[in-house]
């Protein structure tokens, strides 16, 4: 087992399958040693009842107004944003995360009421997780956090990202 | 006639004028093999009614509310920012679009109301168009679809976008 | 003193302190020549009333409403997230600005009501300080304008930047 996945493991993260997309693109493109994600939402995998597994979606609003949710949520929400991008990226790399070589920039979209003003403190939630998953020097990366009033699926928060890996 | 604009007349695609920006910058700039595209909105070209041509912008909203569009009408016009996309990367690269290497990212931007979450199935407007164009390997691409409540203009659809390139 | 502070000095023009972000995030990430700039908001250096300084933020929103801004106010704030975007550049060259060699892109988001559609007119407030500072050459850059109901702090405009540098 490679280094970043044992990190993974010692703070108890399971990702889930990587996303697949329903159209004309794909998760990622790599362009050298650059690769460029996709939009992530935030899918979590739940048990269905069954014994099996089925994924759904955390959908809602920060701020006031229907579907309310808290800063918190929109913070667990945006982590999970960041275990689909992990898994994307581990997707993509054949399972060794040890190949990242830094987080460049991560764009944070969060579903906000128009008088919500903390989408930074959600958008924390997946920078969180990159700086424990990678460490301070590939982790901390630049970044943007915006709101917004409306997002496919009614999904929360939303995450593009760069990052840069060696062979 | 170069192959892919051979595609684009097998398409009975007729590409509108590049659009000129009318401020301090510029639709295209290049870095090494890399085009950043600005943002493109979705211009026509129409008929002037005395034998000339002269160009509108669509404009709206997705969803409930004043200026309501479908969600084929938000696809259609995410398609024309396509072209205007297509525009401009031919004049940038001389005529010759055999010259693109890959649509690497597109972020589209759609107009929508509140409620409204079927940003994703108007952004496939211009997702498809690509595709169609280039073929999958060029043509498929990373992608983030998001909503905003309010764009330049009104326009109902903007999309950004980093190309790959040869000489 | 180099040329780019020249000429910042001719234009009257003292950059604040470079931004400092309060969580796991950097104001700029370096991948070769490329820098990654975060999302700057319009931070203002005031008299704090006792000698000394202190740091504002211009919050509002464009457009009709609580917190009503005129698109000249708007553009004031977009030219002084401009200003910042500046002091972080200086501060990673090390104090020499002549190092920019292009204002690759730029990403304005302006804080708006629904039926506000002048983003375009704000933006150039960053667009124009860019041309002033570094010239045609080196400053116009490829740009999107966005609109969207919330940000941050409820700053007025956000922009991201990329850009490329020399050693």
């Amino acid at each position: 087992m490679v280094q970043t996945e044992k990190r993974l493991a010692e703070l108890g993260i399971v990702l889930p399958p990587p996303p697949k997309p329903a159209a004309n693109y794909v998760p990622c493109v790599r362009v050298g040693n650059t690769l460029y994600l996709s939009g992530h939402i935030p899918l979590v995998e739940v048990d269905d009842g069954t014994g099996g597994k089925t994924t759904t979606l955390l959908t809602g609003r920060l701020g006031n107004g229907p579907n309310e949710m808290s800063v918190e949520e929109g913070y667990q929400a945006a982590r999970q944003v960041g275990m689909n991008i992990l898994a994307t990226l581990q997707n993509e790399l054949n399972g060794d995360l040890d190949r990242v070589v830094r987080i460049v920039k991560l764009f944070g979209i969060v579903r906000s009421s128009d008088d919500f003003n903390e989408q930074h403190l959600c958008v924390n939630g997946v920078s969180d997780l990159m700086v424990e998953v990678f460490g301070p020097e590939r982790g901390v990366h630049a970044r943007s956090a915006v709101g917004t009033n409306a997002l496919p699926l009614s999904a929360c928060v939303e995450v593009e990202a760069i990052v840069t890996v060696r062979e």
